[in-house]
């Protein structure tokens, strides 16, 4: 009786262990991807920020159609930086997923030419991986100014 | 050897179908926790939208600040009631997750008194399960109009 006992909780401590490398991997994984994208964007480089982005990806902008797949993307993010948003501060609160998707929630910040804050919200991005790559999948935001 | 491929063979379908049938139910979770919000919405029972929601559910609005909380969750659907939405549309597009928690990518349509399109936009719905019941966890959406 003990030493099932006890391998019951050696299972439960291994299954509890592996769950809990799982997330805390997924959560590094979704925050360095963000940490490209925040440097990627802040160099101008609005093609290397597609690139972060999967094939198949969806911006769901505000006050804007969806915004259809990579090629499609780069133009958007390259619009921004065009229209003057010249970084973008990106917080990770929360992820949770499996091993092929996730969910992050987190908050943003826009900045302009010198350091002004244009804009500032929420989003929820959902990743996709693809071999060992987290790409961002489906990307929604919002602001939090009226 | 014949024998080995077929047992594998066989645990590759198991395996399929598992992940197919678990992906089946989440879809049809969110599609009638849906169901429900979009019902409760129609009736104006906005505290029965907001028993939908985790008791630490956040909606994420467009133009506000995080909504924290089923107690404030609430009245947020009232006041929109009150502001003349009288029917929500929803469409899920797409879900993914594990067994305790999801995401949900759809789009959304909000209707006033006679009928009129209000607004139209996307939204994703992080779903937490709690038992066998899957809450509304974290809610954004946006407007496709300028």
């Amino acid at each position: 009786m003990k030493k099932v006992s006890l391998a019951f909780a050696l299972m439960f401590i291994a299954a509890a262990s592996q769950t809990f490398a799982q997330s805390s991997a997924l959560r590094s994984s979704v925050e360095n991807g963000e940490a490209k994208f925040a440097k990627l964007f802040a160099s101008g480089d609005s093609a290397g920020v597609g690139n972060l982005y999967s094939e198949d990806a969806e911006l769901l902008p505000p006050n804007g159609a969806i915004v259809k797949g990579r090629q499609n993307i780069r133009p958007f993010w390259q619009g921004a930086w065009d229209a003057g948003v010249k970084k973008i501060e990106v917080k990770t609160v929360e992820t949770d997923g499996n091993g092929k998707t996730a969910y992050e929630v987190g908050r943003y910040a826009l900045y302009g030419e010198a350091g002004y804050v244009l804009d500032e919200g929420k989003y929820v991005v959902i990743w996709k991986r693809s071999g060992e790559t987290w790409f961002l999948y489906r990307d929604i935001w919002n602001s939090n100014k009226k």
